[in-house]
């Protein structure tokens, strides 16, 4: 079998590896390929633009006046080889001197006549046809440019007119016109670009094919040869017989795919001679995929696919390079390249240096529309969560700390940790354990005569001690057996309870007996107490009870008594509106990106601001319908909720000195919670997915939240540690796409826009957030509600774990292209996610007794179960669905080198666009 | 350029059109290859299946235990050449006589060994290798068939051990094996299948390629070759030394995806030496696509298109035929062939003789589980019809017509026309126009003391006359000039109002001022009345006006008084709920059918009965809030809404003589209302994209619709007529799409169940209703709604109009590839959109004037504006847009057929699955 491609040379594919390899430290310019065909009207003869290629092609369509969306170049087997045929015969001209299209036309045909492949009688003639005007695809409709040259469109002759004197009627002006600047096109095509020209025409006074390959000695703006004021570098020109068009056509559409081939262009640019540009060909047809007749429409236009291979690859290849050489070179240096080595030399020391080369761009990224979007979400999520939290610590700590601390507790911690913290991104907030903690504590304290707030300054003060002790161990090395498994598990259940939290307050009673008919009898009264003395009973009377609102009643000592006492009509079902509402506009709205509707640039600012639109929208429809309900007030005046107590808490005083010791047993608890919160949140941060290129910050992220929380306990504030689902929420409001460079390539996700200037704005927005109440006020809190359940439903989306989940109820056939399904049998995959199931089932039980006080420390329980399932599991199976945990990799380093390689040539393979494991 | 491609020897691809061509009449069976490659499993080796083909391949994943998805077969141009080469220097057994595979394997290497390809020393090794056991891919999990053949496993030497006596280690059985024959794949492959087998395998005796290719004469099943029981025709065998394994399992490829293209399978079956197969291979390459590799990623899996060019085309090409013939032949006597001559030709007669045929088919096609949810849904929607209209014609009649006349009409006129109309998927219903009429008519009599129902009598009967008439003139001849335009046009203004008036149902008022705080002084009281009398007053007072009802109070004359009275809490919020519940789930049932969830059969079952589902669900919803909402009252006793009229109208005594003449004169507006609303209903319903395939039957439509007219009239019922919606919906659940046989292969939509079943069944249904009151009182009025809002908008889908309408928000390069795009210019479009918009928006106010009674007379109006639309269009863009108007098609029948042509070659063209020209 080996050797059979003879048919052609393959030995000159070997010196492809030589010409490219001269100097391969200078990169060629960028290509844009134009394709003219001759078009004959009347007599007239014009060059159209049908078609162009920046990296895929767009063709001019043929009655709509318009440019076709751009496609992957379906070329027939049969072009490419009369392509290879057309350059063994035809005039190859490299580095010709030019300066003007007519003078390179003159020394074309001059060529062709010495060659002997024209006679020279017909020089004149070909110049002329080479001269005609070049007419571009522009936006303007034809039928404008037709109107100037109707002239001679009545004489009826088909016969064209080819003057002698075919200088005098070059069509062809020298400079880029007016047309050619305008064109908006322009910005599609890199800057450096040079343009190659494929000019295709049938004529009638050639007997065989006229075909020149030009390239250029310098790049050179030829008029309007171009639709753009781009030079042109290379031309190549096929005039022929008439008859013949739609083949001459499919060569032209041959030599401009293979001009903005990335491979094929260097050629072209370094090639000495014609059978270079021959082993070019070649190269590109030993490469080219091969789709049968009979499976395939040819008409179909395909779709740009999102990523292709590198060129590099193929270079490599005839480089004699090995593949992993390339992909090795090409990441090193690259985002996150570090991380494994961030991970096992942490510590604070690390992570500040790591820090201090971001200051500047830390606030400079800041500056962008995208930015206001999230501080606004950010915001609000926020000041709910304070809302909520405030009033729920304020019940269970008889308003020591309430809706006021709460609110500045959250701007003080959250401005110094996005100020100064490891990892900005993380939003601080209080979380259900702290709050579980404080409730118990507070009743311990109360049976027991102790100080609340001075025994939980204690109990912060060591907090705080024991978290610096941890950072200055390196503790946080754990985050190293925190594997897509307990990450997945952890922010899917965190995720659960913000959504359950927030249909829970969507709880109102619907009056379900009410009949219209019976509406007489259906009434609310205020009746007078029971008084036993007839002069109080009379002073009573004098009050007319049935004129008292619901408040004064009650402020009376009156009973309220009826059936209509209990409900309030409407407000469930306008509740269920503005809370339904939200989350399905906003999410409508982020979905609106991918749509076909209005501009790029419309469709994403509209998706940035998804949230703040619906909001809008649901306050407005709130106001409407003037229905009274529930509004987010905010505390208005700055002091402590209850009156009794200061904005200081003195360390000393209030309890006995054994307190103050004992306070450390408690604290460890406390210290336990915060460590794993924090660090498990800030995991999920520093994802892969989410490519992060500053690094991550675990040590000094823990330092801040224990200085905040001794902060915090002097100030008799709540504690803050980060928030996983706002944490997530922020990122993916700050996430960046590329630009589409060429028309159809496909915009790639960059990153998010790491800085502190979001994080910092939302706080100090929190923290003045007493000025905002009028403004603040008109909003209903199940709009809220509606926001949080966005948050905890988007910060579910791209999680594999669902994904898996939905594998069970899809028939295997119609599941998509996971790499893990090509490589773990299913029933494991299935097996792997039943225990992922449980663990969170058992979860969500514990999370409901008082077990709840600990829950972020069952992290450590998902851990070990993970560290179980590498009895269950192969490694193989483990690598595919999870990561391999760190004592294995080290005894598994042959394997895993053997299995990395493996991965890294699979990488490539195409994936459903949800899930994408990036292996570096 | 001609004649270039001479490296492969073009010539040769003459030879096909002799060997095609020989018997032509007799088609070759379709193949089923199997593609399995050699295991080396320490000393044991076995052939374990790779991939397979039907139409599209179908890859074994590599370590997921799976199958891949149906997908087009990528190949490397250079596997094809290798081939290629491989079919030229190997053995070509062509009409070996095999029965077993041992005896095959004989005369394969006997082959090899006479033609010096081998040495007989190797004789033995080959025949061993090829009867190794072969290893299909079931569902069963490897691992088990693994354990029995594990005994083997500990002997460390990879070198295999060749017996001597190859023939008593042959692992292969004759019979097939039972896990052959429960293979559920076996019903994807047509009954007439043979399989063509391909070997593929390294083995280490080998230093070079040992290729053969076998037809046997007779296709035979030979034991466990092959994973279903097909017996085999074609066997492909490349053994080479080790190092290739890629190259070869690339040419295994090649020849597997070779053998299932129609071509070269037919060339296979027919070639009667090596040369001839290498002409299949040079034809198939010839006819190749080409995807450039800068631009596609080879291991993306491409999708299989929704159609693939038949290879009749590429046959025609080789027989010389001309395209348009083949084309011509391929529809001749299909569906709706003769529409053009049944439109001509029409008359009452005609109808009758295409409708004859399909007496039987009518009712047996009708037994379908579809059927039923088709007669659930279209039930429920005439009964909501019949209520809404039944209502309103009581008040503007005093109840001389009301519901119960409604629902009798119905069921009536329904019944006779399903069973004997001309296209019995049209739904009859009153319509607005009818109702405008008939309280016109009323108001009239009323103020000129004239009989009522014997003057509506005389008019039913003219019009009946007048009817017949139009049939006896085949005056329906006028529909060849309702064309898209009117079409569209028309259905869009219906659905509108359709949708209109669904959501002006959804009017209550919701009490915006009320207070929490105040619902102690909101109430509704019964006051009690005035009285004079201060006896009577007495009287009264014993009445206690506090616990009367809201009806008892104004029964005995009581004044309600109170804020509370006007308004029935959470009654607005409900009843939107259920409204847009319905609305809601019924879409997105309807879309499950392409979701990825459950097995198709399941999907597609909830699909049909989605309506049903979404009604349940939401009638079970509002029985569980329990609030008083409007709910479905049919009438329970057979007698008229009047009781002082009966069944029958007397024709004669209660009028002047003159009133019965006279009557003929509203009876012509009666009759061009009834004309253009049943005619154009029909039009729309027999539109080309609903293939319908039992032809149309206008005039036989418009005779009973005449006929109902008169018997209705003597019964005192209300007129009936075509409904659109109603229609539309009634089509719409009856449609069916083909299973798709092989995988891959994407599902066709067949037609529509035409059948005279449903539509008797609903209206029987309807008849009865009046013993389902029990059941049907349950259902609330607003789901209904939700169920007509559904219908409204379904019938607005898949218009053509509404695409290009969504044109005018999209910037033209996100715009969908509609092939009237390509070929018309944008503002052309745009410009033709905007002439329906406006016409419709004139339409839309005369509608909401008392111009309403000659609605339907409008669509002339449509069909002038269109007219006129020839002078500002080009019968080239209106060709693509629209259809061209009957005058104009004789006049242009010299470009028409230039034109057909030209769009026939283009009919291939892709375009987005909404909208899909048929040409035929």
């Amino acid at each position: 079998v080996q050797g059979v491609f003879t048919h052609i040379d393959w030995d000159s594919v070997t010196l492809l590896r030589y010409i490219l390899g001269e100097d391969d430290d200078m990169p060629t310019p960028t290509l844009f390929t134009e394709m003219d065909t001759l078009q004959h009207d009347g007599d007239e003869m014009e060059w159209k633009e049908s078609a162009r290629w920046v990296k895929f092609e767009e063709k001019v369509e043929e009655g709509g006046e318009r440019w076709s969306k751009p496609h992957v170049s379906t070329l027939t087997l049969h072009s490419l080889f009369e392509l290879r045929t057309c350059i063994q015969t035809g005039s190859v001209l490299l580095d010709l001197e030019g300066y003007s299209l007519p003078q390179i036309v003159d020394d074309i045909v001059d060529r062709q006549v010495a060659d002997g492949l024209i006679g020279p009688e017909l020089r004149e003639k070909v110049s002329f046809v080479l001269l005609r005007k070049h007419r571009h695809q522009h936006k303007k409709p034809i039928h404008l440019s037709l109107a100037d040259m109707g002239k001679s469109n009545n004489s009826p002759t088909s016969e064209c007119v080819y003057p002698a004197q075919s200088r005098s009627m070059n069509d062809i002006s020298d400079k880029p016109s007016t047309d050619q600047m305008k064109n908006k096109f322009m910005k599609k095509i890199p800057r450096d670009a040079e343009a190659s020209n494929v000019l295709i025409g049938e004529v009638d006074f050639l007997d065989k094919p006229f075909v020149a390959f030009v390239r250029l000695a310098q790049a050179t703006t030829l008029g309007g040869l171009t639709e753009v004021p781009v030079p042109t570098r290379f031309l190549f020109v096929l005039l022929g017989p008439h008859g013949k068009g739609k083949s001459y056509n499919e060569i032209g559409r041959a030599i401009a795919t293979l001009m903005v081939d990335d491979l094929f262009s260097d050629v072209a640019y370094k090639a000495r001679d014609r059978d270079d540009l021959i082993a070019g060909i070649d190269e590109f047809l030993d490469e080219v995929i091969v789709l049968p007749p009979g499976e395939w429409d040819p008409k179909i236009r395909i779709e740009p696919p999102k990523k292709v291979p590198s060129a590099d690859m193929r270079k490599s290849v005839l480089n004699l390079n090995e593949l992993g050489q390339v992909n090795g070179t090409g990441t090193a240096g690259g985002p996150g390249g570090g991380e494994d080595e961030e991970m096992f030399c942490g510590g604070l020391w690390l992570d500040i240096k790591r820090k201090v080369p971001w200051i500047l761009s830390d606030f400079s990224q800041g500056f962008h529309i995208q930015s206001i979007s999230a501080v606004l979400f950010i915001y609000l999520g926020c000041i709910t969560n304070a809302i909520t939290f405030g009033g729920l610590l304020g019940d269970a700590t008889d308003n020591y700390q309430g809706v006021m601390e709460s609110f500045l507790g959250t701007a003080l911690a959250g401005t110094v940790f996005c100020l100064l913290g490891g990892q900005p991104l993380i939003i601080l907030s209080s979380t259900g354990p702290i709050l579980i903690f404080e409730k118990l504590l507070y009743e311990f304290c109360k049976s027991n005569t102790i100080d609340y707030m001075e025994l939980r300054l204690w109990i912060g003060l060591h907090s705080c001690l024991q978290c610096l002790i941890l950072v200055a161990t390196d503790a946080s090395y754990i985050i190293k057996y925190i594997t897509r498994f307990t990450e997945e598990g952890f922010s899917s259940l965190i995720s659960f309870i913000f959504i359950s939290d927030a249909i829970k307050k969507m709880y109102y009673p619907i009056n379900r007996v009410f009949k219209p008919d019976y509406v007489t009898t259906y009434r609310c009264e205020c009746i007078a107490p029971d008084q036993g003395e007839p002069l109080l009973s009379l002073l009573f009377f004098c009050l007319d009870w049935s004129q008292l609102s619901k408040k004064e009643c009650v402020k009376y000592g009156g009973a309220l008594l009826g059936n209509a006492c209990k409900y309030v009509p409407d407000l469930a079902l306008i509740s269920f509106i503005l809370f339904f509402g939200t989350y399905s506009m906003t999410v409508s709205l982020k979905k609106f990106k991918t749509s076909r509707y209005f501009p790029t640039k419309l469709r994403k600012l509209i998706s940035d601001f998804s949230i703040f639109m619906s909001i809008m929208t649901f306050v407005g429809l709130d106001m409407l319908v003037g229905l009274d309900t529930p509004k987010l007030i905010v505390p208005t005046e700055f002091q402590p909720t209850r009156p009794d107590r200061g904005w200081v808490v003195m360390p000393f005083g209030k309890n006995p000195w054994w307190v103050y010791v004992a306070s450390a047993v408690p604290a460890l608890l406390v210290t336990i919670l915060i460590f794993m919160d924090q660090q498990i949140s800030a995991v999920i941060v520093n994802r892969k997915e989410n490519k992060l290129k500053k690094g991550c910050g675990y040590h000094l992220d823990l330092f801040w939240v224990g200085i905040l929380m001794a902060v915090c306990s002097f100030l008799g504030l709540p504690w803050y540690v980060a928030a996983t689902v706002i944490s997530i929420a922020h990122i993916d409001s700050l996430k960046m796409e590329s630009e589409s460079s060429a028309p159809g390539e496909q915009p790639q996700f960059l990153g998010v826009r790491e800085q502190r200037l979001t994080g910092i704005l939302v706080f100090v927005l929190t923290g003045v957030s007493i000025f905002l109440a009028p403004v603040l006020q008109y909003i209903p809190m199940p709009v809220l509600y509606g926001v949080f359940l966005y948050m905890g439903v988007a910060s579910l989306a791209g999680i594999q774990f669902w994904e898996r989940i939905k594998l069970y109820l899809m028939p295997a056939k119609h599941q998509p292209d996971f790499s893990f399904l090509r490589h773990v049998p299913l029933r494991r995959v299935h097996l792997f996610t039943l225990v992922q199931i449980i663990c969170l089932a058992v979860l969500w039980t514990l999370k409901s007794t008082v077990a709840a006080i600990i829950f972020p420390v069952m992290i450590l329980g998902l851990m070990v179960v993970r560290k179980m399932m590498d009895l269950m599991f192969s490694q193989h199976d483990l690598a595919w669905l999870d990561d391999i945990l760190p004592e294995k990799e080290k005894k598994k380093e042959k394997d895993g080198k053997k299995k990395k390689d493996h991965k890294r040539t699979k990488a490539a393979e195409p994936e459903s666009d949800e899930e994408v494991r990036d292996e570096d």
